[in-house]
């Protein structure tokens, strides 16, 4: 997508502080935290939000979850707790309309929505 | 687990509102909802946690997140907008210690954490 910010991120046309990457998934820091750990995971592939998901993307859902667990083990807070969680739509607060998992830890987190 | 309130809900010795059910995985809303839609997506088998979770239950993670997005729809929030969370562990005040994500929508979320 051309004017998406994060396939731009994806494909390195705009620079972000990675923690991962391979050839399906992106995971790197938000540049406006909310905790000590915020890490965003998306897929390179341009999916607006989950409600555009299919069941051909079960697989890239899957590897983005265990890749929170792992990622919160990387940062230290698989044991004192973390959130992970997925905005879409409009009501939801969505900010950037390509499918993205915040990765939240570090601090007591307040409320869920 | 003998003790654990989310696995007598998915045998049935705890009466819950399903929405969705099969061999694998559990829809129900929460009694304390937080929004107008506020469903709660559990693996049947006991676990406790996303940080508990392995690669071996990667197709059940995207079970979850795929059922999250077609609960979404025949929610009629699908357009509107929703939000999928998880907590695992204690600073993201996960209530029950059997692993659940929380499908929330039907009016304006507030902040992730």
């Amino acid at each position: 997508m051309e004017d998406c910010l994060f396939c731009k991120i994806a494909a390195g046309e705009i620079p972000s502080n990675k923690v991962y990457e391979d050839d399906e998934v992106l995971a790197f820091r938000d540049i406006s935290p909310k905790a000590p750990t915020h890490i965003l995971i998306i897929p390179k592939k341009h999916i607006a939000r989950l409600a555009d998901a299919d069941e051909a993307d079960a697989v890239l859902l899957a590897k983005i979850q265990i890749l929170a667990k792992l990622l919160a083990e990387a940062e230290g807070i698989a044991a004192s707790g973390y959130r992970v969680v997925t905005n879409s739509g409009e009501d939801s607060g969505q900010e950037v309309q390509h499918l993205h998992y915040h990765l939240l830890g570090g601090k007591k987190l307040g409320d869920i929505c």
